[in-house]
């Protein structure tokens, strides 16, 4: 290629549902501000089953294409891994991934779910008390959160999950990692918040869809930090009620915008400004509610 | 999609050796100026037997994954016509296209070579007296070339080519034009061109790879019209000889510009900046020769 021509990049999302994903419009901005020529594809599968050939023809077609990588979610994260050529240790531990790297036909898979909230608690809830976490929701999220919280050095987790052998799957990817995680069913939660220092809902308690909170009110104190994964909406029932109780707050904005300049940054090796992308991000949800859009969408 | 949300082009080009193709770039400065988010890919197969069922595989992948459209070349522009499901009248009488409008999952074939050198002629020789004609060359650029000479009104189309079959069979496929094609073999080619009022080339004499002149410089004379689709180099044997005769003369740069913006058009629904896009092939080629590239393509 002459010196004269630029290079492009062309990433993708492939999910079910993933038309409202506001990531597209995050990496695409990003990359203009970069002066990047730059597309990413929304691949949204219409039916919720994905079979292994189905994902096995889409990631061949992604390389032959020209794809340099690809994001994937719900209901594929777990079904790409062995799909892959290799994966990073963090994907290995969990079994899921959410982000692919194409590099001359080898294929590479990432989870910046991970280091997504990895990033967003360190830089919200940067003094927390990481002793005693609770985690409600032992699905894929919430593994991803799981293995995030261990990264930053949670001492003990406290995994609630009406699902028994959902959460206990959730602690056997933890078995390499220092953190202690206990398991409690839901009656177990009011107990597994008096002793905690924080608290992360993974679960879809919140959404739109799902209306309401996952800890009864009279459970939250002010020396309890909250957090939730849920982004549409931004102010859940659960972070008003723990504002109004004084708790020190994360919202799932912070997840959702450094998944995607992880991705970003892992699929064009240049650096994103993440100051930009939340801003960003608090526009677009913003314009979403003007328009009276339905909040369909939490990072999963 | 929320308003807040622009839309994102996606393009390829899918043939053998198009790694040197100007096409992309021309594409993306484009796009650029229109700031639009578009991206054009190389899908450059390795080996020049590109079967069908590859190809299939190729279009579906490209479907699947959110093109817009592709541009094919050599040697798949006569293969991908039965693949796609509707043609614009250009293809269906040539049997070749080189563009392909992906729409909600429907593929539409067209033709920009034709419309390409139609455009290129039709700015560059307008004057041109288009009673006699003579083509040499009349493979698939050639028959590209005969159809947009036809549609620009060629009474007498003389083709000049070593092998008559493939005349023959470049000559059944403008059944339907008022153009007469008579064929001639190389040994022709004097008496042809003595009648003539102009002529093109459209073989790969005077190409890098194919050094020299198609018409002897004796043969030349001041009302004699030439045309060459070779662009690398601009500056073709033939078209030196041309200039030193005091002939009329058009290069290969109108046709690849103009062929590009041409799919740009039908795959944005916008209008290209052609003169702009004329600058830019400039710079390109003038980038190329300062970096002592190879001459390796013409428009085919």
């Amino acid at each position: 290629m002459s010196a004269a021509e630029q290079r492009s990049w062309l990433t993708g999302l492939i999910g079910h549902g993933v038309g409202p994903s506001l990531t597209p419009e995050l990496h695409e901005r990003e990359a203009e501000r970069q002066r990047l020529r730059y597309v990413y594809k929304v691949i949204d599968q219409p039916d919720v089953d994905v079979d292994r050939s189905r994902l096995e023809r889409l990631l061949a077609g992604a390389i032959e294409l020209g794809f340099d990588g690809l994001n994937v979610t719900h209901p594929v994260k777990q079904a790409m891994v062995p799909l892959v050529d290799a994966v990073a240790p963090a994907v290995g531990a969990i079994g899921a991934l959410n982000t692919v790297l194409i590099r001359d036909g080898r294929t590479e898979g990432h989870n910046t779910d991970v280091s997504g909230f990895r990033r967003a608690f360190a830089d919200g809830l940067p003094d927390a008390d990481r002793d005693r976490v609770v985690l409600i929701g032992a699905g894929g999220a919430g593994t991803a959160v799981a293995h995030a919280l261990a990264d930053l050095g949670v001492r003990r987790l406290l995994v609630v999950d009406p699902d028994g052998d959902r959460a206990a799957a959730l602690a056997a990817t933890l078995r390499d990692q220092s953190t202690t995680v206990e398991l409690a069913r839901d009656d177990g939660l009011a107990e597994a918040v008096r002793g905690a220092s924080g608290l992360v809902n993974a679960s879809p308690m919140g959404m739109a869809s799902h209306p309401g909170s996952p800890v009864p009110a009279e459970l939250l104190r002010r020396d309890l930090w909250l957090a939730d994964i849920v982004y549409r909406p931004l102010d859940t029932a659960l972070l008003n009620a723990a504002r109004a109780a004084g708790c020190a707050v994360l919202s799932g904005a912070g997840m959702a915008v450094h998944q995607a300049a992880d991705a970003f940054e892992l699929i064009t090796g240049r650096p994103a400004d993440r100051g930009a992308m939340l801003r960003d991000f608090d526009e677009l949800v913003a314009a979403e509610s003007a328009a009276g859009d339905t909040t369909r969408e939490r990072n999963r």
